[in-house]
């Protein structure tokens, strides 16, 4: 892991790094020393690991509830060249969604096919991350909706140092199987009238997680419609599970 | 109004009052004077104004958030005489669901008529309680689920002074058309694996509400096992919207 920058704002230092061909983002107390809960994010489909729906969060996560935070890019998005496989996948899925095909099942096989990759890349940053002495090795959670939620089920399902995970905007399809592997506790996001992702399925992968802790908050609007206090809501879901 | 007792226990004064035939509890913090949020709460079905369930949300809610909190008895339960119509129709339902008809319609009914009495008495509780010196005419809260959501739904659709309520583990058979009366924010609450109203009734409430800010809060279990954290969550809700 090789840290590229590093800078400061309002109490929160942001370093950049890479590890090997993956870019990343860490976010910590300013000044912060020895071991603290880490949450990793996933950014959603088309952005990168600063979006302003990433950035927003993890400032909070770390200047409110004292978190490390860390983002990567996922492959073919923000610092990392296009990725030409999926490029002429995601290409040809457009193609047919334009000619009727129906989008859902065509991202839920997309989704699946990029997470055989990101699970093993998240695990290795997870590894680097908490060899860092202002990070450590404790409790790990993890936040990610739509994209974030496609990678994420598979990542949480096979990551046994998550330990809390708040997911959504996400349907059965992509995930149901991996679902029925997590069992630490979930707060799962569901837009009622989201435009992406049928109801019905956001749903049923609420329904497929095998947690016995596992809470659905919908709210009316679109996809990128969550609310703020939903933000509030995450940030105390987090603490109460991964700071003791 | 006619206060008959008081008493105190970690900080909450707990006063019982009649309202005419309307047996009531008012919570406030002990010492309290001046004007304060109040919420009203509805108990469940067969249950009364004291049950263990408003009792510790209540003592909660005043300890915790300064709010004054008062629950009376519906007809028929608590302290009131047994209501011969209301029995004779519960009477009359019970049969008919072991006979096999379908109970939710049969509840929905009974809950219709019920709220036909209740919602004029709620109102006069308001109205007495704001003019005690340690109540005043503050914003009001409402909080009631099962039968305190058959109840509360044309409650709130009808009164003014609601600006926030907790609902849930109820069915759009009941309130739907009241349901699209409320535009107040409202959290609803959900139990995933209810035996006693059907998801899908429970989510077509949700839906029915005319509020901008509505949140569904589903978690698994039956429909009396709320987990503890929706508490939290319901004080943090009514702190939010009742405490400028």
């Amino acid at each position: 892991m090789r840290f590229l920058s590093e800078t400061s704002s309002e109490g929160v230092c942001e370093q950049l790094f890479t590890l090997g061909e993956i870019p990343g983002v860490l976010w910590t107390p300013q000044g912060a020393t020895g071991t603290r809960p880490l949450i990793l994010m996933g950014h959603g489909g088309g952005h990168h690991k600063k979006e302003p729906a990433i950035l927003y969060r993890a400032h909070r996560f770390v200047a409110e509830g004292g978190f490390a935070v860390a983002a990567v890019d996922v492959p073919g998005h923000g610092d990392r060249p296009k990725h030409e496989e999926y490029h002429r996948i995601a290409t040809e899925n457009q193609a047919r969604a334009a000619a009727g095909e129906e989008l859902a099942p065509l991202v839920a096989g997309f989704q699946a096919l990029v997470a055989r990759q990101t699970v093993p890349e998240w695990r290795a940053v997870l590894d680097a991350l908490q060899e860092c002495e202002h990070v450590g090795p404790g409790p790990v959670g993890y936040w990610g909706v739509s994209l974030g939620c496609g990678l994420g089920v598979p990542f949480v399902a096979d990551e046994p140092r998550v330990r809390a995970a708040v997911l959504g905007l996400g349907g059965a399809l992509a995930s149901a199987d991996a679902a029925a592997r997590v069992t630490v506790p979930v707060e799962f996001l569901v837009q009622w009238d989201d435009e992406r992702v049928p109801r019905d399925r956001c749903l049923a992968l609420y329904e497929a997680f095998a947690s016995t802790e596992k809470t659905l908050h919908a709210n009316p609007g679109k996809h990128m419609e969550v609310p703020d206090f939903e933000t509030d809501s995450a940030l105390r879901f987090l603490t109460r599970h991964l700071c003791p």
